[in-house]
């Protein structure tokens, strides 16, 4: 077992992309369902989101974004993204438990990865470009790596509000640990 | 379902430290097992750590010190920990495929939490105290704590770990995203 450390970033590949995109609702099932409201209704103060809002924002990502995005890379024509709206979750989750929204997020998830994977994406399509309102031209590659970098993002944040919830609990630990900030 | 967001810290609750400690097998089973050597073999660059090493990282906790730490505190004499020895997995780890590492982990946890579980705590014990070689005095509820912080400490360093190999590949997201750093 090689346990190299290599610090070239990774190339594109869809393989490698879905590999974490087909794991990511497991992976907020596992560290959020279930939960005690303590942990998941919790902010880092105003402003900021409670990983509850954060799952409400992965749905709105799903259902709203990510694939249209990859529609617009592979279409000829009308290439522009529609902006992001950052607080659609706030009413599109409204009345939602959090079991409700991973279940909701792990199946529009299943739905979109079964669809991009029925385009069987060439190296050529996935050169495809969109334009995104704010960052300007982008490659359908890039669409794609996004996606899975904003999973891996989004439980970054979800891990750091929660431990902060114990930024006092730990008493002296506090300076040790780097994510309390 | 409220959906409020409370910036004052969570106290220290035994149920609400165990809710995390339990989980965290299962959250990195589900990010994790599988996943190619591309997502984790890679660091961030010398002297950094793939997210195999710190699966080796956790095992040696479980293995050497939180529990030792918790009958630290709950002896009368004796109470200095042994300082931790943050090397330590490279050798313990040699030779394991990545999902036997998790393996261990889940078998480590849950008989750690099954020991712990056994004592069956009091308050008047969770004030107990032990001498952290680095921190000096900690209370037996802020070992239990730090025991929970520091597994979603390192599921925070995971996911930016992972997220950092696309650096590259989500080409203009890059500055969109934080966790690039």
């Amino acid at each position: 077992m090689e346990r190299s450390a290599i610090r070239d970033p990774l190339s594109f590949s869809l393989p490698r992309t879905l590999e974490v995109l087909e794991r990511t609702p497991a992976v907020l099932h596992a560290l959020l369902n279930g939960l005690s409201d303590d942990w998941t209704l919790h902010n880092e103060g105003p402003g900021t989101w409670t990983p509850y809002a954060v799952v409400g924002h992965l749905i709105h990502g799903e259902r709203a974004h990510w694939m249209a995005r990859v529609r617009k890379c592979l279409s000829g024509e009308d290439r522009a993204f529609a902006p992001f709206d950052r607080q659609a979750h706030d009413e599109e989750s409204a009345g939602k438990s959090l079991p409700q929204l991973l279940g909701e997020f792990e199946a529009l998830r299943k739905r979109n990865l079964a669809a991009l994977m029925a385009f069987e994406l060439t190296g050529a399509q996935l050169e495809g470009i969109g334009l995104h309102p704010a960052l300007g031209e982008v490659r359908l590659r890039e669409v794609l790596a996004a996606w899975a970098a904003h999973d891996l993002a989004h439980l970054h944040q979800i891990s750091r509000v929660m431990a902060r919830q114990y930024r006092e609990a730990v008493g002296p630990w506090r300076v040790n640990l780097r994510v309390m900030g």
